[in-house]
């Protein structure tokens, strides 16, 4: 656990449709509004190298190998760490980060050719080691995220169903391994709800 | 040392200038007029992905971070070796690069912030462990080589000297580590010599 400079270092973790996006906003508006500097920033594409790499991860003529994948992401997390995460923190500000190393754990390991490990080796590598103080780790039921996102109005099993439950189960592993790192929030709750504790918690860590 | 299949792979590497576009077109002719299928690729831009990466790499908006830049080259080799390189060499061809992993440990590592052990870390991971059976390097005085690009009539130093002579001396350290592997030619010898030199010396390797 790296914590540079005085600033604060958090990630949001979780299924798409979770509830990332609105909480990332309640937590930097919280800070903002008590006079902190606060960075909103997210993976990939956190820089304009980032939306660059982003594109050529999902717009690519052929197949992208496994290896490859693996290298992209951690050069954008390698690009984004030093250009926008440290310097930020270097100046004390708040930096909320949607999506951060959990994510490549959870998508890319298990189910592909790679390793956790792997994975991670490359990612701390990428980041000279930093990782954040605390992430928030937003868990729902995957189909309610999906019913969310899709506006559907049953609970047929979609095609992807499988996967969103195996991405749920390994978000909650990483979580189970490292309890001092995250604190997993019922994304279903009310999001006033789920704001008001991340707020709290956030309080006792920047002090 | 690996060796997938009954292909051959071989890298050229060297400075700028020193004739390895020459030398690859020799040794691909030499092989083909044989009746072996031959694959000619470089680094990097082997493949479309790497031609979109080393677009990323030389035309950026803001400098890349150098772990960045590293595991950018990294993605390239990966996509490079599971596309390219290792799906001829089980076909049985004779793969031929124009640079490789002792480029990125010559320009990348040295002068920079990381290291040698770091470079080759990543590459290995990246390749899956797979080093050409012969590296052929093309040495020669960088200011010659300098010369024969730029068609320049006198040996006035150019602002790059120091650069070319720190990465002449980084390719010859590289040799002299790996005698097994590289073969050092005198590439101001003409060019018929150096071919002739080159193809005998990968008959042996065929066998």
């Amino acid at each position: 656990m790296t914590m540079a400079g005085q600033g604060l270092f958090v990630s949001f973790e979780g299924v798409d449709g979770a509830g990332k996006t609105t909480q990332v906003e309640r937590l930097a508006d919280h800070w903002r509004a008590r006079g902190r500097e606060v960075v909103v920033t997210r993976e990939p594409g956190g820089t304009s190298l980032g939306v660059e790499i982003r594109r050529l991860l999902l717009h690519g003529d052929e197949p992208i190998a496994a290896r490859a994948e693996a290298l992209l992401f951690a050069a954008d997390r390698a690009q984004h760490v030093a250009e926008t995460i440290r310097p930020a923190l270097e100046r004390g500000a708040i930096v909320i980060t949607d999506r951060y190393l959990d994510s490549s754990l959870a998508y890319q390991a298990g189910g592909r050719e790679l390793t956790a490990d792997e994975i991670r080796g490359l990612s701390m590598w990428a980041t000279g080691g930093l990782l954040p103080r605390r992430t928030y780790l937003l868990d729902i039921d995957p189909e309610l995220a999906h019913m969310r996102l899709t506006h559907a109005d049953d609970r047929i099993e979609s095609a992807g169903g499988a996967f969103r439950r195996r991405t749920r189960r390994a978000f909650l592993d990483l979580a189970g391994r490292e309890p001092e790192r995250f604190l997993v929030v019922d994304a279903s709750a009310p999001a006033d709800d789920v704001a008001r504790m991340i707020c709290q918690d956030s309080a006792n860590l920047v002090g």
